[in-house]
């Protein structure tokens, strides 16, 4: 990415705070759909731990929309996100936040598009597989630490910016180590129906997108993102040597619930797919806000997978039945 | 019931309320395993909508225990839920949570397990077809309506009870008149390998409950709780004539997105299984609390449609390869 959509990006970020530290700030929304909503997982997860004041709370568009949480108002921010920028109920949910007197922030790929234009803060995510510090995932997290250092001077902001400064190169890094991997991976998996993943705490949205974009949506295999300490209450009796699991390690706080699952997988089952951001070259990555970039790191390793299995089913990763073809 | 069981339980949760009434209250959470853990949704969903000032959050226990939300403490209460009151990351729970200075209420069938005994109030439920007012799901709205009246002087905690004290007779009614679907639907699906659930809002934990607790631990079925907005960003792509749907129709604000699911199904899939609340006899259910009690009875019906499943099957629902039975 050019020094100069970074330096931009650093100056609209820089003009989010200032608004933010006018406000009152009670709680923050993430409100999204599919992909753009598996992404919140994390951000809502550093809110949970980091925040003394800030109530988070996360939804599907819709819900959001319907539910209509008594506690959305003046006090509110809510985050949005949508590639297109048109997916219609995001769009309606800033609506609704803002009638609410919520500040709401979009982050879009197309910054003319309805909900950028609707949007009191419209950023802007570049895409690809270069996108690293500029990508919606890195965005959000910047947005996330800003408002946590505007509202409660929360100290993590600039190791966040200098960890996602470094994240193109810790991606590069670990898709090299994970290709062998990935494609072998994808010549065992090329005939599977079903495939499930887990993870828990800040890693389970990368599951989340994985099972529910890249698998149900882009390959049509049944799946399943399981949270790991869920699990042992009822989803392991579907395991047997037969069942495929893909497990996500991070590195955050519930770390040993996805060991136990990995552990118990291990035991009963056979077809086991492991993702362990321990393995990854995580260098300039700040120690202390580690647990919290590996969410990132893993989402990009496991969608390389579905990659390499689309490429080994010969099903393209674009290929949609109803998804912008027919009316719902 | 008898009417002892249902007199001592009032008293129970009068003796709660006075509890709850001496404490300065802004948060509840709610944290549990697997089944346990799917009733809460119904209880989140509402102190999202009536509550002014409590904010509610929901966890599986082992998520509780390792997030370690910075929000938990003397303003917290934490509500835990466990039939044989066990199940040791609960228990380790309610643990933290009375270190951390919060109020703990547990919910079991034995009181003399460590989970009542370890929280400050300990509810009994009883078990079964029978158990109506006394069930797990009908104590949970007490006590939660219970916190609302209390904390913020939420005036529906009457019409609840008097709500929940017709819910045997509402649930009758409704087995009755799901028998002949119940078995058409375990005749028809006797051989599937995946079978999904999906709802939204308050009847998204009876789905999930399904899916995790009736299919993949009862039947050892693949399947998975598709959120009914969420469905439209993924998951949908995997719908064909030959992939099964168990579709949850309520009465709460979020219907209209289990109406769009379900027309959007019943165009491409032929595999549609519909429980909708608006064909079950609701006399006695008070009209401004109908869409909080559907999904009570939406679950005790859906696990009807999984007993006549079971038996269809042959594989009794309390079948185990590995629960109660090896190491984990």
């Amino acid at each position: 990415m050019s020094t100069e959509v970074i330096m931009n990006l650093k100056e609209q970020v820089k003009e989010a705070l200032t608004v933010i530290e006018k406000r009152t700030v009670k709680n923050v929304f993430f409100v999204s759909c599919g992909g753009s909503f598996a992404l919140m997982y994390m951000s809502k997860y550093v809110v949970d731990r980091e925040a003394k004041i800030i109530d988070a709370h996360i939804y599907s568009s819709n819900e959001f929309l319907h539910r209509n949480h008594s506690k959305l108002g003046n006090d509110s921010i809510v985050i949005l996100c949508s590639h297109s920028g048109k997916t219609p109920e995001t769009v309606e949910a800033a609506k609704l936040a803002q009638a609410k007197g919520a500040l709401t922030i979009s982050l879009t790929n197309i910054i003319e598009s309805p909900l950028a234009e609707t949007a009191e803060i419209a950023l802007k995510y570049e895409f690809g597989k270069e996108a690293g510090f500029t990508s919606s995932h890195s965005i959000l997290y910047q947005i996330t630490f800003a408002i946590l250092k505007a509202v409660e001077n929360n100290d993590k902001f600039e190791a966040i910016i200098k960890s996602l400064e470094q994240l193109q190169s810790v991606y590069d890094k670990a898709l090299k180590y994970s290709e062998p991997k990935a494609k072998l991976f994808a010549e065992l998996h090329k005939d599977e129906k079903v495939i499930y993943s887990m993870a828990s705490g800040s890693n389970y949205g990368a599951a989340y997108s994985f099972a529910i974009c890249s698998l149900m949506e882009q390959q049509w295999i049944h799946s399943n993102a399981i949270h790991a300490g869920e699990y042992f209450h009822g989803p392991f009796e579907i395991l047997d040597e037969s069942v495929p699991f893909v497990i996500l390690l991070g590195l955050d706080e519930t770390r040993p619930l996805e060991e136990r699952a990995l552990a118990f997988t291990k035991q009963y089952g056979r077809k086991i797919t492991v993702l362990d951001a321990k393995e990854y070259d995580l260098a300039g990555i700040n120690e202390e806000v580690k647990g919290y970039i590996t969410p990132l790191v893993l989402n990009h390793v496991v969608r390389y997978y579905a990659e390499k299995l689309s490429i080994e089913r010969n099903h393209p990763l674009h290929t949609r039945r109803y998804m912008g073809i027919v009316k719902y």
